[in-house]
């Protein structure tokens, strides 16, 4: 055998000609029982030297996820150390924000934050905005958009700031603990989840820092940086307030009930068939009256979409619902479900409602119930700006199902108190009439021209087909036509498609 | 309000200065049931069809797993198509290759495939490839350093040929299947994971396309480009054959006996301690006897890491280990505990080994036993190249764990037969003799001077410590000085170390 040495002059010219560096011996070998180097995993830092060690810079794009609804407590406490550390003119990608983010008010004010992304935006910060409160325009994206946006580039996230109720010291993280020390539960990751992938650097906050390694992994220490041990990350409790929440509205049971039979009478109310409800009172309520049809016919699903709520886990355990498709858990039973149940899976935004993913949720979504503010004579929605002209609510994932689904329910009354949703144009255009099919409302429902096929199956089955312009018709007689809403010429807010394009702007109200 | 077309020109506007298009109206809306479109998923094609819509050329690098070992049946079917439609120049990075990819040879000579990445090579390819059957080396990466590079981009793979033991019509994939269908099953997909994610292309290939979703999801449609349905994708009985199998040599039993010995008195035995075996009789028996260490002395370890088999399941059973972090299930037993129990966590070959990630679970370990085809006086390690100089192996995650776990144990007889094991100089360098704490042999235990704590720990237990000087001394006195190896001059591969520098090279042998 040639020894060493003359083997060394071969390694060495098959590595240039390879282009690559030679091993000349030697190797770091750390002699410490790696169980003490858990404690001191280089990546558990501080808040403060997380920011720092990520390189963020004034001008940057750092983004959060909204899994704690009203309950989040990551992003005011980050905000407020970033505002602290000195930086200006930061932008935040958030998949959604709520009234509990009306600091974000003083950080704008003080240019610390000079541009926003969201889904939705609701309280102080929203009725801010509306006003004119910050210099550059709001962006609104979809939920199926923003996740696209994300991973297409349009949407770059330097770094990304994630809540999560367990972690481990190497960063594997996930919506829930199974630690005794659990304190926080948000379930599904799913809006987080292209932030961590795709962010260049990605911070992961919990209060539960658990031994490694945390199973199952949501999201993984390949895509985290840094863990930062943090007293609360969210009151689990308030995950199923705001905008959801059981209904004991009795217009909204009969929409709910006038829903269900819209369903059951469709052509897609059959085996296998798909559903994703929406976040509204009637719609969610859809959920309770369709149980009892399919006990009642035998019917089974194949899986539940989108938010995921105590009902539908319970339709899920009685066998009803072969699977639950996560994006979001709207209360801890359905927390509780994702973390226990293997057919409950967690997907994230991209995997439920990317434009760009052929194998994308809603693409397999039969039926889909949505809520409105507004429903114009096209069928376009508004769920964003209320008819006063104040943000108020959020896109979520209401075009996309809208688009993706084989058929589209938008539930809504013809008024709300003195105010018409049934309009001849909404003040923000959400999503576009020819995704939705069928508008069901307290006096009638109407059917998208563009669906004789649904509208013949309906009035066979006797439900009151009538026309949006009759409903409009019916709600101006009854409150007359209302005044112009006081817009100023200030650009407020955008509107993106899910194609990337510009939908609609929302000015300034005065 | 302003009317739509008022409106339209601020649209316009604002679009022109956030460099946007304008949405004009019009949303794709395909009418009919979803249920439907399942059945005629676009991903679902034909092998051709999918080679063909991946884009494939000559010169392209196309990669599978090697998780159903000498089962394998991707690897061929895929070659098989890929000549059948006239392309060449392909260059294979396999994870590892077996005994069962003898074809290739075919291949080779024919110039269908040019270039090969691999962690080891057994049989005839293997002998072929060591007498000179192709023009370019083929480059040995340590499943960690492969993962590393297909992360970095050093080994970009134009196309992934994945299989799965099923899979849905939208490419969520996995080792395993939960229908009544399941045809196979292997278990995680830890060294398929980098590949579907970091691939230009990812075809999965299965023989159990189960109904959207496919839950849990090993490999998510969000990598996947196509599925396609063959007859089968491997033969699971033989996942546990090969290197993979109980002892029953004595020697083997007397050298497990040892090492635990030596592990028990090595200072990392106590509770919460993480474990690993290489896939050799003696260091799978080891878990047997260090079982009866555990259950007498009340220690419990927090995880064992790597290839997974049912001897350490049996222990998670027991309680006395906590999470099971499994690279690749190495029997059907293993296979079966990932799939059903939450705490048996599947990890990607970056997550198990990557020397870029600071998270990587090797740096977490305490202790592995590894074997050895030689040892050298220099504690440099040889698991790849024969005695005889043919390759017989695979370099696996060796050199990952010895560098990265705070205490390695090589387990490695004196001789095998009239071979020498205990060596002057490695025929192959693979692990660094830096990284090497102790090796464990019939004739008493070797400690690397590096390690004096260790040494003096183990003497103390009455351990017989011996230096390799003696052991090669012995071994030299019963078989005399081997001549030689007859190798030529041609390089026939070339082994990277885990930071993608050349650190030796392969010659043919005549």
């Amino acid at each position: 055998m040639k020894g060493y040495e003359e083997r060394q002059k071969l390694i060495g010219r098959i590595a240039d000609s390879f282009h690559k560096g030679v091993y000349h011996g030697g190797e770091r070998k750390i002699t410490v029982p790696r169980k003490e180097s858990q404690a001191t995993s280089e990546k558990v830092v501080s808040l403060e030297e997380a920011i720092r060690r990520c390189g963020l810079r004034d001008g940057m794009t750092i983004s959060f996820h909204h899994h704690f609804r009203s309950g989040d407590k990551v992003l005011n406490l980050v905000m407020d150390k970033i505002a602290e550390m000195g930086f200006k003119d930061i932008r935040i990608a958030a998949s959604s924000l709520n009234d509990v983010h009306t600091p974000l008010i003083n950080h704008i004010r003080n240019g610390v934050v000079t541009h926003i992304s969201t889904s939705g935006m609701r309280g102080e910060l929203a009725k801010a905005v509306s006003h004119g409160l910050m210099d550059n325009p709001v962006v609104f994206r979809s939920h199926g958009a923003r996740g696209s946006a994300v991973a297409n580039g349009d949407l770059h996230i330097d770094v990304a700031f994630l809540g999560a109720s367990s972690c481990d010291p190497m960063g594997n993280a996930c919506g829930y603990s199974r630690s005794p020390n659990a304190k926080s539960i948000c379930g599904s990751l799913g809006y987080a989840l292209p932030d961590a992938r795709y962010a260049d650097k990605t911070v992961i906050l919990t209060d539960d820092l658990v031994d490694y390694p945390n199973t199952p992994t949501s999201i993984s220490e390949h895509d985290v940086d840094y863990v930062v041990v943090v007293d609360s990350v969210g009151d689990s409790s308030k995950i199923a307030s705001g905008a959801i929440r059981d209904t004991k509205n009795p217009r909204d049971i009969l929409l709910a009930k006038t829903a269900c039979k819209v369903i059951v009478n469709s052509g897609y109310f059959r085996n296998g068939f798909s559903i994703q409800t929406g976040s509204g009172g009637a719609s969610l309520a859809v959920v309770k009256y369709l149980r009892q049809s399919m006990i009642e016919q035998n019917v089974k699903a194949s899986f539940a979409l989108g938010g995921i709520t105590s009902h539908m886990v319970k339709l899920h355990k009685e066998g009803l619902i072969d699977h639950l498709i996560d994006v979001q858990s709207f209360d801890r039973v359905a927390a509780e479900s994702l973390r226990d149940d293997p057919k409950h899976k967690e997907v994230s935004a991209n995997e439920y409602a990317s434009p760009d993913e052929p194998g994308a949720a809603t693409k397999f979504l039969d039926i889909v119930i949505l809520s409105a503010l507004e429903v114009d004579t096209n069928f376009n929605v508004n769920v964003l700006v209320g008819s006063d002209g104040i943000i108020r609510g959020a896109i979520g994932g209401h075009p996309d199902t809208a688009a993706d689904s084989a058929l589209s329910i938008v539930v809504c009354p013809l008024l709300r108190g003195r105010i018409p949703c049934i309009v001849d144009e909404v003040t923000t255009l959400i999503t576009p009439g020819p995704t939705v099919d069928v508008v069901v409302t307290e006096y009638g429902v109407a059917v998208n021209p563009r669906r004789p096929d649904l509208a013949e199956r309906l009035a066979a089955a006797g439900l009151r087909i009538v026309t949006l312009e009759s409903l409009l018709e019916r709600a101006l007689h009854v409150i007359g036509t209302p005044a112009p809403l006081p817009f100023g010429d200030k650009v407020v807010g955008v509107v993106m498609n899910r194609n990337g394009e510009v939908m609609d702007v929302i000015r300034n109200i005065l």
